[in-house]
């Protein structure tokens, strides 16, 4: 099995992080084919929402800290090594918000470091009980600086700056109260779970949910005028989709729609 | 009955949405009234504080879906009816934002799309026990994208973009804990409830709240500093108002004050 | 006892607020000891962590109304006073978030006003069962404007503005589920409690820390790219610090790291 596994299901496309002998650690490779897909299912019209699980114990334990060691063997001491590797991680976390379809993660064992980052980044979460999420790069001296990014817009500020300090796990009751995850499941359950909640954002209309999670991020950045003029536009071009007129439609007259997509 | 209904407790304005065989619907009609109060309410200094609920089953489930498709009559196949109908609504929403006076809504039954973002965009809300909420434009192919500028200010984002891409409703409770109303009371008890709240904010020195209302929603779109200097400038004009001189002196003195608001 | 003594354990500054008689108020002479505290704190090198908590029955109740109201007598009816005062507090809370090193509130009895805001300004929380917290100047005419800054980047939209204009209290267990508080420990375990969460932190990296805190407050008022650009440069220097890499390599070792700092 490749590093990265994709096995599609109808229009879901489920990712699985494949080393499982490094508790799928975001390296290199792990990064290339990550944005690989990523880039491939931009442009995928077959698949409307993907998943993010991890093959093993663990989901996933962030960077790989012997790859990044053997960095630093270079004349600048890694400088332009790491530099090129945050560029490239931040571009597939970036990459998860950008792409079309919605992305569930569906973490287990351990997600940590640049691998909680993950969570945090996917537009949700359903978690196997007994999950525990930590950003704990600061109990080696590393400051999680780049998945505080993702973390500080998923919960509040002080439990954010308490785990980014702290270096302590949280399990998924807490990761549930406070926004990283969107529920918690058994273990067992998790494939099932997080394809039944993939299932039904697939089933809906897939222009919709598209330009619907663009204007998601785009207005969450703006000023609150800002975000009803774009948002409005947004509406105005949903309602001229004709298969929009059709649900809407369909809706009156108590029918399920006929969609074309 | 008119469309929407007003009626003064004191300084107390109760709004009633008042079209129950539409679910209280965001009609052309219904928006146009509510804007009319709203206008009226900003320049009325014996309303301190301004309440929503709605007629008959439901508090309001949303855009008149009936209009808005006969609307696509027209050559431009709706496209200017639809800007301008965005236009009204997204307006109505931000008037609940400018109103000097606090808005709290007081929902019942279903508050769904535009009826969910009516509870989003209000200060404050009270929910009637068995309330659902949802924005669940989604399942007809109409993603509630103006929705969603309110509702992503209230809740954490990975519920909010579960409950755009899955349509799905959430209960009270879940409401509650995501910030979504302030609390939940027994159906029988929602009027009271509302009134109570209305009671202790309209018992407040009017002009402090004013001032503070616009002051909460201009520095929460501010960078930090910037939040600091304005609300430095709004605290030194609140100090100067001679009710507020009286009101801290009363508080020294251990009496009540004897406010000329 | 001065109005604000601080005894150092190790790498962790204790700040106790020291007028009891007047309930810790953020008097002109406790904001002068706090602002000339913290400018000591930024360069002292030896301290991780600093704590903030109360003497006597109270942890703060707020500005000293008895000092506003003695300003109103100048003949600009104590504009210039109240700006000046509004400014030096803002300076305080402000340091809080500038300071290099984490700072912990640890209030008990009641924090109100100024007092909620300095809970709200502190990076974490903890707090004694039974502690009170309100925003409750609206209840004298005089909102709580300049609190609400720091309020409103801790808790939720509608909770925050229904603490502002009630000036309602809240309890421990409602301050932990909105978020303005880490956690609540009984009162004779808070000092030992706050330690101990003081101590995990000043065991990590001191330089890690100082960055990851400046680099979080940085990257949260930026938009995502932007931060995400930010925070990669921020994780680029820490990688390129000595005792990062020594940390990173006794982890990869398995043995504690052998630190500099």
């Amino acid at each position: 099995m490749p590093i990265l596994d994709r096995q599609d299901t109808g229009p879901i496309a489920r990712l699985t992080l494949n080393a499982p002998e490094k508790l799928n650690a975001l390296s290199d490779a792990m990064l290339a084919a990550l944005q690989d897909q990523f880039d491939q299912l931009a442009g995928d019209h077959n698949i409307r929402v993907v998943t993010i699980a991890g093959a093993g114990k663990a989901f996933c334990a962030g960077h790989d800290l012997k790859e990044m060691t053997a960095g630093r063997q270079s004349p600048d001491g890694g400088r332009a090594y790491f530099a090129d590797l945050f560029n490239r991680c931040s571009s597939v976390m970036r990459a998860i918000r950008t792409l079309p379809q919605p992305v569930i993660a569906a973490p287990h064992g351990i997600a940590t470091a640049a691998g909680c980052q993950l969570v945090a980044s996917c537009d949700m979460a359903v978690a196997a009980h007994g999950t525990r999420f930590g950003v704990n790069g600061v109990n080696i001296g590393l400051f999680c600086s780049t998945p505080m990014v993702a973390l500080s817009r998923n919960i509040p500020r002080k439990q954010a700056f308490e785990m980014l300090t702290t270096g302590e796990f949280i399990d998924t009751t807490r990761a549930a109260e406070l926004g990283l995850i969107n529920r918690a499941v058994a273990l067992e359950d998790l494939d099932t779970a997080t394809l039944a909640l993939a299932e039904t954002v697939a089933s809906k209309l897939a222009s919709a949910v598209r330009i619907g999670k663009r204007a998601f991020y785009d207005q969450i950045e703006m000023g609150h005028d800002a975000a009803y003029a774009h948002t409005g536009a947004v509406m105005v071009e949903n309602m001229l989709d004709h298969d929009t007129a059709e649900g809407i439609t369909a809706f009156i007259e108590k029918r399920a729609p006929d969609w074309d997509q």
